[in-house]
């Protein structure tokens, strides 16, 4: 059997729904085990885990290298950002490890893992696609939102860094204070410990609420809209274009043929 | 009296609107019993509650009758969901419960008597029906959360099971509390709970935030998008062909007639 | 000076720009003396505020009065929700009362002055009709909704009144409980306790969370799919036919008597 | 070299690419240098930062007089708002203060030059204008939901106060509170404290809540509306218009010149 019989086998393999189906199975069954783990489990049972655990691992390296067979140019294999990172997962969770800081790196992978998911679905890809081509749109819209954050950050640590450190003590932890105020989290609290000392600070956080809520809603307007625009510009092309409709130019056109016509019979009738 | 003149005697009185108003009324006096039962009631009035209490099962059982009895095709009686869920109701509110764990569900199949309102006016029954149609849309968007909350629990209950089982435990309790994070429930106090021990955890819950409200403000706007796309179409097919309006194909073809008549008159001419 | 002319009096005085403004900045005047009140006050200005807030209702007296006399049907007057609202006010005014108990109401109601805002200023009555004309629309929902809180306010006073008497004594706490959890107001505090007596009573909370929140999203986008479809409708009829834009049924009419003139040359063909 | 080449050269300086680069990465720098002095810092390299900070004050003065000299007109210059905001951080930031409390104001001027990444970058200053533009249009539902407030904060400070002063002293501690119970922060704690005196207080939470939610969703809604309606009319417009396709007037008139060129033909014919 040559390489162009191996090549068509994979091809065969990788677009076989039950393959797909199979391999989905044991992405669930390899969530599950991860999930299993978190909870105390006898020694006896832990060995049976750890030999599930190679299996799967062994089976995504076998659907890997099947897909990379099957991929007639080898080079452009890695240029799928999802098949880096299914290789990625795999190679890592083949590492023997033993260190038990290391150990911590192996779970993480192995959870990652439950992410192929996404990566076998097309759907979910599809879907994350979507999302992911939504966020530079609202790039702007962010770095405002970052510069209205940082301005009240470097003031928050400025004028109540000696209130409370723990909330106000450098730029970085204000931040994530004025994250929390965002999120209405007990802000009240953070709030009323300032104004012990500089009565009129609720401007500030009325101010950072006010302005935070105004930036967040016009990003999320800005988002519908720009989604209802795209639907409507699909739409529309549809609708006119691909199922042979008349336009308004189609008439134009074709009242221009008129006159065209209506005119030669004129230029003909002295004649007669 | 025969069973057809029954059967049409029962259709009168299904499709009466007194006798609607009458079962809308016993409903609510139904519901407005069951609120009563949880406030202390005195002995002597609680035996009058029971009765009463039979009475509404009487009453509802008579209508379940009225309406099986009406349906033309007894076997299609049982393919409404809804109609099996009456008669559920009211089944198991006859059986005679004296075991106390048994009067909890006593109590619990009364208590569900109050979504028989849904059963009984339409338009609660279609405002339900089109609340269950626009989430099997929302599928894959729901899966893709469930991911991202299924990894979040495992890194969770991986890092965090030791500094707080009660929170971290295992991946059910990483779940649950991921969820109190995502209503901004007091999860600061989550959050500085693990940066006691790792400084660095807020990244893991300000990822987290941001990809939830992320995938759910485009459930939402999904769904705006859906709803609004179903009412262009409808309205703008009503508005074409319903009331007999022009439409351009209607003028492509009038003009179409115009040129036939134009060239014929032009082919007349020369005879002339 | 006869009847009708202290009525054509009274209306040129009731629609003079001037005087709108004066009774404006009256009810401004009467909401400041309201705050002012709600600070300690020495008794020598606390008599001035008395004499103000005689003087703002003996204006108000007198504005009431200008305008039901420049009212040409008297009947008609009362029709005007807002006119019976303000007479009531004023009225309420000039009682004069001792009582402790008494005086809280008179102070209520002077409060309810600062209303008459709304009344005086058509833009605001306009938007506050507008706001109330969107609540019949919601009417199913809001009872549907209505009806999920009330089986799980039932629910929860039959399971939980044990724990914790407080939250779930009867039905009516129940309900108010039920609120704090969809304004997700320490709700985790709430089901933490119920959870250490039924470990599956998450299930309990994160049902009612997902049926309410889904129920509301419907409500929000339902309201925006009307504002949006009312806005659409008034601007397709204002562009299509206010302005005497050529409709597709125009230009039909026109292409139909073009084919009528067409077809009447071609009958006086033959006869040349 | 005269003014005018003096200007030239200004203004070749202004519009350069590169220039605009390093103003806006001097801004940054300046960002970063104000989280930086918010970390403890040994004192040799505070120094360092105070010679940084002078040498960014003189680049901006630089920049803002090679804006000033480009200017064809000098007193159009300073009609731009975003050119006033530049010009008085950076005087403000040259008066040399050594008094603790002016210290302060120099730091918090200092703070604000990270606004200047807004007039410098022309995308966000089109954002930032479009959001305020957005706001004059809300003014009247901020003019109901303030009314709302203070008619709520006025009852609260009249029956409230001697329950807890802390947050009902007053009607702009009031105003706080209320504040505080929209964004449903710890607002049952605030509910449950008066409800120990008045049982029916309840209400007055609820019916604010549901107001002020009510009013914040139809403020939503008008934004999503306009924003919805005004890109709707640009792009009818710019589609109708501006790339010359044929509107329905466009047919009208050329239909009408179709019957005229019957007629004539008509009215040529008897001749014949």
């Amino acid at each position: 059997m040559n390489i162009s019989e191996i090549q068509t086998a994979s091809q065969k393999l990788r677009d076989n729904k039950l393959f797909e189906l199979f391999v989905v199975s044991v992405i669930i069954l390899s969530a599950l085990l991860i999930g299993a783990k978190t909870y105390p489990i006898p020694t006896t049972i832990l060995q049976a885990v750890t030999w599930l655990d190679l299996g799967i691992t062994l089976i995504f390296l076998f659907e890997i290298v099947v897909r990379f067979i099957a991929e007639p140019k080898k080079t452009r294999f890695f240029h799928n950002g999802w098949n880096v990172f299914d290789t990625l997962v795999v190679v890592v969770s083949l590492i023997p490890i033993d260190d038990s800081e290391m150990a911590l790196i192996g779970r993480l992978v192995r959870i990652f893992r439950v992410l192929r998911m996404v990566s076998i679905i097309p759907e979910l890809r599809t879907l994350l696609n979507s999302l992911l081509r939504a966020l530079p749109q609202l790039g702007y819209v962010l770095l405002l939102m970052f510069i209205i954050f940082y301005i009240y950050a470097a003031v928050g640590a400025t004028f109540f860094a000696h209130i409370n450190p723990e909330l106000w003590g450098d730029i970085s932890i204000s931040l994530l204070t004025l994250f929390r105020v965002m999120t209405f989290e007990d802000w009240t609290d953070v709030m009323y410990e300032t104004m012990a000392v500089y009565p009129l600070s609720w401007i500030y956080y009325l101010t950072f609420i006010f302005l935070t809520a105004f930036a967040f809603l016009n990003m999320v307007i800005g988002i519908v809209v720009n989604v209802l625009e795209d639907e409507h510009a699909r739409e529309r092309a549809e609708q006119d274009e691909a199922d042979g409709k008349a336009t308004l130019d189609d008439l134009q056109a074709e009242i221009q043929q008129l006159k065209q016509l209506i005119l030669q019979q004129h230029n003909n009738q002295p004649k007669s």
